[in-house]
């Protein structure tokens, strides 16, 4: 048992602001949070360890519920050849994009895909990520999409971090169905359906469907198969919608009860009504739309108007969005987006937990899991507003503290 | 003496790619580069430390040639207040704004500034920062001014960090020359003149002078007046000219040969030329450029054009740049204003030391200081693409390595 003390507590209890506690307690139980209160008005805990907050700000462990954390290969010399002037259909042409990065995946071996995701994900936990969501979508076969998911669950097993799961099979048609320039769309989703998805659920390695619903991806009829596949299997959906054009896919997604839509800079009111209506999850990425240099910004007077839950998350991919920094996606929320510090702490707890079906994570509540972060700072507002000092200094994960080290380095 | 073997070096000693070197070695003596090259071309050196680079890449250290480092008090309330809707005008009848952080800067001990710029300081080292330049400009009085430099100078006691100080005493007209409303500013500058300049100079506390040339700051003929006193001392300066309006501040600092004019979004091409004719670096700060989400870009076209360097900064500062992380600032010049990956690179080593007029820093050439970054990546393209995991390895500062501990946190 623990008690932390001497804490403000964000505790994200609250629709509106930050659910802030005062001079708070919170008492850890096995793993789970037992009290969470005002200090006077606290139970005795004689035999806990006690932990001196030293005044800082407690939180939810952050939730970064939309990555793409699997992947090899590097896409840094895309980039140049684009600043140097280098169209996308230049670098298309030359196998690059999307493309690049499945060749480089396939190729890479279990072990080589952990290595680089262990990577990534210590990145995240060093920021104050407790639960991160990992997607597949690079292998798009079923050999390799199954080595995404199971190095995602290995993640899991080898970090204290808490992981989901989400099949992205339909990210892009493979080149086994797009030869001679046909895309074979409609096959590559059939082969989804038949074997990909109900083996690899079969596996226990699938806790959601995802796909990439755009001109450029699925269509909405396409998208609506694996809904159709997914719901059969029992398994929450999600969608990538409205991004580039407005396919009207989060209003189909609100129809299979999807627990999120993801992008939305092209969303319009129909679609966040249906939304609203479902209570599914508005997941924005802030870094997709700046690393895109996008200006239509998602609507998010209408989310707000219709009471849709927005949730914040990275996309780290090495396509859109080579971002592996949660507390960055905040600042940038609140600088492109005009969201609020609250809006922005409640889009990586609460709401983020929300996008991935957790019940028990995202707020300090008697029941959920401990998964908490200790913050050096006062206001809560800070963690929105300042960048590169890291004010990070305990993280605990299902009750288990974990310190930051201030120096990091050692001389040699 | 060191031997770092097994890498590719960035030498940066090129105008410009990245003056790389394939399977390069670096021989380190008394804190200064003995020997760069390829392997093969390397001298014996029986009794050095052999360092295994593992393929790695070795940059110069990074250096931040533009950073407010020292200030005290929180900004984090303004911004969540305008973010709730609520104007500069009415945040500044509260006192906020920059009176604010004078306010608090002013009220805090050196002790407490000490901390704080330490952490921020190690932030930016441990992204493999070796050089910061500091500017004071919180205190706008003599006794604060000094307090500010006191800190810069400390810093530099305290870490093994070069630092070099900006004398910024004309950044803002202190209340004591604005009562009533009237601004005093020829009497804040004819102070600083007269008091605050040639003292702080004789206590060896100011490496170089700036102003901010603004319509809300110093007009240029206050600036001139500056820049005359500086340069009877002997003293380089900079400035903060064209960030809002062309004030044609760039063209007066390079007719007194500045060593830099930073921020520069308005500035035109006869300010370029200027600036190419006198080698005045731009410094360009794409920090402040997204923090208060400007649209218009530094003319970077004519910068490369007439061949000015270009340096990039993270102008750390509370107001228009809370953002203490340089790497991220090469992304957002790639992303922002279409920098390509060399110009970025460039930005923070060679063409950043010229800004600060250090003459053996910014490269890695024989006789330089042995300030060293050591990255797990292969392209150094790398460096501007991505974001969020750090793959700086160890750094050096004078030929002492120090190594980044890759796990930075503990179980309780």
């Amino acid at each position: 048992m623990q008690r932390i003390e001497n804490i403000n507590a964000a505790t994200m209890n609250d629709d509106k602001g930050y659910g802030l506690i005062q001079n708070a307690t919170v008492i850890i139980s096995k793993g789970k949070i037992e009290f969470v209160g005002a200090a006077f008005d606290a139970p005795a805990t004689p035999t806990a360890e006690v932990i001196d907050g030293n005044g800082g700000l407690l939180t939810p462990g952050l939730i970064d519920c939309h990555t793409h954390l699997v992947w090899a290969g590097s896409r840094a010399n895309e980039f140049a050849q684009r600043l140097h002037g280098a169209s996308y259909q230049q670098i298309a042409e030359q196998g690059g994009g999307i493309k690049s990065t499945v060749k480089a995946t396939r190729e890479a071996s279990q072990e080589t895909l952990l290595e680089l995701a262990l990577n990534r994900a210590e990145a995240l936990m060093s920021q104050g990520v407790t639960s991160i969501e990992v997607k597949s979508g690079y292998g798009l076969d079923l050999e390799n999409e199954r080595k995404q998911l199971t190095v995602a669950r290995q993640l899991a097993e080898q970090l204290p971090v808490n992981i989901r799961t989400t099949l992205l099979a339909a990210h892009a048609v493979p080149p086994e169905f797009s030869e001679n320039g046909n895309n074979n769309a409609d096959g590559y989703i059939d082969e989804i359906i038949r074997t990909i998805l109900p083996t690899l659920t079969n596996e226990g390695l699938v806790d959601a469907v995802d796909a990439f619903c755009e001109s450029i991806g699925f269509s909405p009829a396409q998208t609506e198969k694996m809904f159709k596949a997914a719901k059969e299997l029992g398994l929450p959906i999600k969608l990538h919608a409205e991004q580039i054009t407005n396919q009207h896919g989060a209003k189909l997604a609100a129809g299979y009860q999807a627990l999120s839509a993801d992008h939305l800079e092209q969303l319009d009111e129909e679609g966040v009504m249906a939304m609203a209506e479902s209570g599914t999850v508005a997941v924005l990425l802030p870094g997709a739309f700046y690393f895109l240099r996008d200006t239509q910004k998602p609507p998010i007077e209408l989310l707000r108007k219709h009471g849709v839950p927005m949730a914040i998350a990275t996309d780290a991919n090495p396509g859109s969005s080579p971002i592996h920094n949660l507390p960055l996606m905040l600042q940038m929320a609140a600088t492109f987006f005009h969201m609020t510090p609250e809006e922005c702490l409640r889009g990586v707890t609460r709401n983020a937990a929300k996008a991935l079906g957790e019940t028990k994570r995202g707020v300090i509540a008697k029941g959920c899991y401990a998964d908490l972060a200790l913050w050096q700072c006062q206001d809560a507002a800070e963690l929105t507003y300042q960048f590169g000092v890291n004010p990070l200094k305990t993280l605990w994960f299902n009750g288990v503290a974990h310190d930051r080290v201030s120096k990091p380095w050692s001389a040699r």
